[in-house]
């Protein structure tokens, strides 16, 4: 085998040389044909583009050249396609996977090369899935509520015949007429039913899970030219017997009453107009690749559906989405169930940002994401990619403040990430008033997390789970993902009365949402945005505003955060603060604990221990921590009663499943409304080489609360250089959707129309001075 | 100002252009005279040099613009010389600092461009503080044992002089008779004797502020011609009224009985042959600059002290002593009172490579640590450097195992550095088997520290201590400094019934040492130490011996870590191991409790929480952690009864001065001799954007011990793949020195002599096989 490859490698390097491409493609003889060309991803016009191009587009060749050791390595190796026994990491689970990676890779290095070994590589193992396929039942691990046949779920039978029908693609007009047929009837056409007809709780959903299913049958339907296949794909199962409320193992409905299913229909609900997926950037990515790799094969094959185009063009949009919710390090934002960690260069990646670039409008930034990768497909998207970069066309990927709605509408709230950038560095404040996301969903109405440059400043937790790690429960979900990750307590957001959100039913948080009621960001010193949530809790408004101010280079950018409820009766309210690192000074009263005990007993809270409490007593409090050579300071207004109590993660966690990470939360017990009110601010910096702190401390003295009229709220803010800068905040920015509002003035698309506060003028006077402006809120230095 | 330095900037470089050299000394013309030059760090000869290079001397270049960027700001905010008054971190002394750092380079650019701006400057500066000198009594604040007069301790002080005598000698020789006078007399002479004469127990130590006393007042006495100064400089006080067993304010010895003083002193005493400098790296680093700036004016001044080659040239050892002393990323081991962090970056190690480079034998390996620096000092060594960095000369710092003696006889232990290079990373276990380190050491004999590649493994905790940030005790040391840093817990080594060694008693500390009984290191598979300690507990000997193995590219290296305790009577022995990350798999029998108390109440214990005890009544144990991408597995002998303590720093830690940091403490309860013997191994790798584990698992299935005659420790390794090694250790490998293993065949210096492990041949008899080798260890491959 490697002499072989050594050998036609030399006579391919020849050819380039000389210019003999014609030889290259009669050379493939014996079972070429006039009609030996793929029709899905490759095609016969664009392997001719790609051959040309071959040996002279560097991210192109240095792909290939990369894809095809690692299928040479495996050809070496030989064929092993065991009887499916393993659960994830196990070794027939890990050999399956392994092999629809190396068939599909293989299927492309032949219509690239010619080279045989690559064809009969791709037939025998497929022939050989198809002596075993009508053998097997479902697969003996009976934890998932879809098993598959090849793996114990129907998802990984999905990725596999995603892959393997690209790999047949590539070889099905080559074979012999009797191989054909054996794999047409024995296996991609019972196994594409399998996934459909025989198992509809997994075929006809909402969920990244039917995507892949939907995919997986429309594209066996390509190859196989079998329009039933394709329709179902694409529509989904016209009956499917499912009743509503049914769930899956994560707990996920299956159906909902009126539900459609099928491709269009994932494309339809789980995205936005904007392109945001309503499970999340980490489910987003996973689900990019059969959205995108199908489309591309319907572009190919059936150009009249103009899929690209379809919804305004979410498919390209969505690409979009993604990469900008990815931090300074590429990483997506671990919102619902997210690992930290995973990013855009995640191999599943590149053929979106191929495809993206191809079929979109050439976006030049989208260049220097796919350098980043480092990779491109071997498809003529990924060749186009890799010329334009060769050609010096590639441009940085520019992030800009935007909102990116959710629900298929638009219309159920949404993200707004707000970035400022400083001298000192950037800030970046990514605010959640999205729909629930799902089966991966958790109860964080009006959340945020912030982030410094390319850290973490007040984190999203993030799953629990340590993905194919199989010492922890086989890579899968742990238990603390609900008891813990899904929970409010474990997010930057208010739980009331100790009581996770919607009181942690997935049901009732799937019906209702948050709304962005004022929005002004963009490259403006002042930027601010609000949301209401009035279902989280009975009776209760939830309003939270951020501000985020980059008034100049001489002061550090810093976040006002106003979290208003308008509740009736006695509640306690928790707002907790997931910092990072080391406090440098806590509030005022701190008392630590000799022993430590949990912090309560259910909705997250027994995870917590709580290590002691503050009680400042006065009207404001300051703590000021330090993490990663940077220092953070959070100063609260604080109701004489209110409570600060230091806690960290990892009580009643068995498995060390958690990490220990510390948090203040924020604690007060109010009748009627409450208001939580503070500022976090990034500050100064520490070498550790000059072992010199720079402005280690605050700039801020006070934070006060000053009488105002009804209908607004302000605030004082009194900096250390004597400076004053007056906050107010009219009732407007958080009034819902009204005539005079009308969703559709205060509904945000994209980067478009994102400056939707009304254009109300406001006079109001406070402690004698009058403050005159336009639009919901206000900031005015007043030394 | 900036007018002027625009213009003289295009004068200079004009003159650069056409080669006017000439004109510009001609140029420095009122207060220029044939004497006009200075005489301690840049001559006339050394600045013809460099005047001759400039702008054609790249990182030369560079560090000239930005120093001269950083003083021309300074000059605009004008001349502050305040009434000291503040603490460190405070307006006086931030700003004296600030004084003393600008006017020395102040000097020097004065003496490179003969701009009279610089020499303004420095020279009013200068007649302020002598103005201000003789009225000032000492600091008001009162928390040092040797009050300065400028700064709250004269260790300031003495910086202040010793960069101030380096600026003054930029300028005495050219301003005006009258103003030398006042500055002599009023300022320099009585700045001396006040740190000298004024301040025995500053001045007359062993010690790193002494070192910067000694040097202060040897640098002005040079700049003065003042030969009393200097020979107190170098040899201390003649008599200093001072009583044995004085203490400083950090619990440090001010003296001891028949100790000598003075800056020869303090090269004798705390550097070992070797270069190593008995308080650690940490401390090392902020003594290189006195010590070496010092013999730099020496050599320059007084050649014929020849102070270079003084004590076979130990200066410059010194210098790669601390290279070798610098983990992956640069930093420091934090050994003894070290704060993380801390690298070759520093500014203050710049000068030590730049001298260390001229003066020593032009170690081209200098290069490429300056070349990391981004920086040069300003004078002929500097200098020298980035012409050899211009012409190509530099070659990679390469760090090879080895070992360091400490004492000044290099008789009193020392540190073991070992390293293994393998493809998947490199291991670099050091050992510390030296002396207490003076004031700042730990009581840590026999421990160890492990790093992979650039991460920390098993780490040492380093200080208490957060410099120069005030929130913290003004950036002093913290009360957990004594209460947890220093104590045998805290470290990776063993504690005998909760006690710390010499039960924490820093006067029976210093008067002893561990012996390093074997060694065998350097570029072989199988690296080992040991080492003996018979003095940290009464009846009681420490035994330990790692052994790094690394014996191919198919095995990941590991290191074996045995540690005997020969005693008598019923004790209890801990070992923690201070692992870093998230558990993937606990001991076996691990329970976890449900409310947290300290692990006990003093000798660091009462700082760690107690998490759960596991107990696998097994006679071996793993627990598998993962950090940074990275999973590691120790796998340890057990005795029936041992426990493994799962614990967290935390405990009685009111102000938040320690970090959260994790650890697992194996406990053993033992009549007579004890034994622990672990395999610690970094395997595997996690992959965030394939979320892909690879080698997640150990690949060592159980450890065991073997019947071995008697003077043999027998181990077996059995490897899940099936192999086995067996390890023998003899007892040899712990004798002290004796007539027949003498002291000097034993005592091991630098890079030569170091595999001094006898060459006895053995032949042992294990489960009916014959072992036969050579020198105190062997591992064999027994499949």
């Amino acid at each position: 085998m490697k002499k072989i490859n050594i050998l036609s490698a030399l006579f391919v390097g020849l050819c380039l040389l000389l210019g003999c491409k014609e030889d290259l493609n009669t050379s493939k003889t014996t079972n070429a044909s006039s009609n030996g060309y793929p029709s899905l991803i490759l095609t016969k016009s664009s392997l001719d583009q790609i051959k040309k191009g071959l040996g002279n587009t560097p991210l192109y060749d240095a792909s290939f050249a990369k894809v095809r050791s690692q299928v040479d390595a495996a050809l070496e190796l030989g064929i092993d396609v065991p009887v499916p026994k393993d659960l994830a990491g196990g070794y027939t689970h890990t050999q399956h996977k392994f092999n629809y990676d190396i068939a599909h890779k293989a299927g492309m290095l032949y219509q690239i090369t010619s080279e045989d070994a690559y064809l009969d590589y791709v037939r025998d193992m497929l022939l050989a899935y198809a002596e075993m396929y009508p053998t097997l039942d479902r697969h003996p691990e009976e934890r998932s509520y879809a098993r598959g046949k090849i793996f114990w779920q129907c998802l990984n039978d999905a990725n596999w015949l995603v892959y393997m029908s690209q790999a047949y693609d590539c070889i099905r007009t080559v074979i012999s007429e009797k191989d054909r047929e054996t794999l047409d009837t024995k296996l991609f056409k019972p196994f594409a039913e399998f996934l459909s007809k025989e198992t509809p709780q997994f075929f006809n959903r909402i969920h990244n899970h039917s995507t892949w299913g939907n995919v997986a049958v429309g594209l066996a339907g390509l190859v196989l030219e079998d329009d039933q296949l394709l329709q179902i794909a694409l529509y989904g199962l016209p009956s499917d017997g499912l009743t509503a409320d049914m769930a899956d193992n994560d707990g996920g409905l299956i159906k909902q009453e009126g539900q459609k299913a099928g491709f269009y229909a994932n494309l339809d609900e789980p995205f936005s107009p904007d392109g945001y997926y309503t499970e999340g950037p980490y489910y987003q990515r996973y689900a990019m690749y059969p959205f995108l790799i199908f489309a591309q094969a319907l572009e190919t094959k059936k150009p009249e559906l103009k899929i690209f185009e379809y919804n305004d063009g979410v498919l390209i949009k969505a690409v979009n989405a993604l990469l900008n919710l990815t931090d300074e390090n590429g990483a997506f934002y671990p919102l619902n169930d997210g690992q930290k960690g995973m990013s855009y260069r995640t191999p599943s990646l590149v053929s979106a940002i191929d495809i993206a670039y191809y079929f979109g409008s050439k976006d030049p930034q989208l260049l220097s994401i796919a350098s980043l990768q480092e990779a491109v497909q071997l498809d003529i998207t990924g060749f186009t990619v890799a010329q334009a970069i060769k050609n010096g066309e590639m441009k940085d990927f520019r992030k800009e403040s935007i909102i990116l709605s959710d629900g298929a509408n638009g219309d159920q709230g949404g993200l707004a990430i707000i970035h400022a950038n400083h001298v000192n560095g950037n800030i970046t404040a990514l605010m959640k008033n999205a729909a629930h996301g799902l089966s991966h969903g958790h109860f964080d109405k009006l959340s945020y997390s912030l982030y410094k440059d390319n850290k973490e400043v007040l984190q999203d937790y993030g799953l629990v789970r340590y993905v194919n790690v199989s010492q922890k429960n086989g890579g899968g979900y742990l238990r603390e993902n609900t008891t813990w990750a899904k929970q409010t307590i474990a997010h930057n957001t208010v739980v009331q009365d100790g009581i996770s959100h919607y009181q942690g039913s997935f049901k009732q948080s799937s019906k209702h949402h948050p709304e962005i009621t004022s929005v002004s960001i963009g490259d403006t010193p002042l930027q601010f945005v609000a949301a209401v949530d009035d279902t989280a809790y009975p009776d209760t408004a939830l309003q939270r505003a951020l501000l985020l101010v980059n008034i100049g280079e001489d002061s550090a950018p810093f976040l006002l955060d106003i979290f208003k409820i308008k509740a009736k009766g006695t509640h306690q309210y928790d707002l907790p603060i997931y910092y990072h690192g080391q406090i440098m000074q806590a509030d005022d009263g701190l008392s630590l604990n000799n022993s430590l005990s949990p912090l309560g007993s259910k909705n997250g809270y027994q995870h917590i221990w709580k290590e002691g409490v503050a009680k400042p007593g006065t009207s404001s409090s300051q703590f000021t921590w330090f993490d990663q050579k940077q220092f953070y300071t959070r100063t609260a207004l604080l109701d004489t009663e209110d409570v600060l109590i230091y806690g960290r993660l990892g009580a009643n966690d068995p498995d060390y499943n958690l990490r220990r990470d510390p948090v203040v939360i924020h604690r007060k017990k109010t009748t009627g409304n409450a208001l939580f009110a503070s500022v976090i601010e990034p500050h100064g910096r520490y070498n550790y080489a000059t072992e010199k702190a720079s402005d280690a401390f605050s700039a801020l003295d006070d934070i006060k609360r000053i009488n105002a009229p009804l209908g607004y709220l302000a605030l004082k803010l009194l900096l250390k250089d004597g400076g004053i800068q007056i906050v107010i905040i009219s009732d407007n920015a958080f009034a819902k959707a009204t005539a005079d509002r009308s969703p559709s003035s205060k509904r945000v698309i994209g980067k478009e129309n994102i400056n939707k506060e009304t254009n109300q003028k406001h006079s109001v006077e406070l402690e004698g001075k009058i403050y005159n402006w336009t639009g919901d809120f206000t900031l005015q230095t007043n030394n």
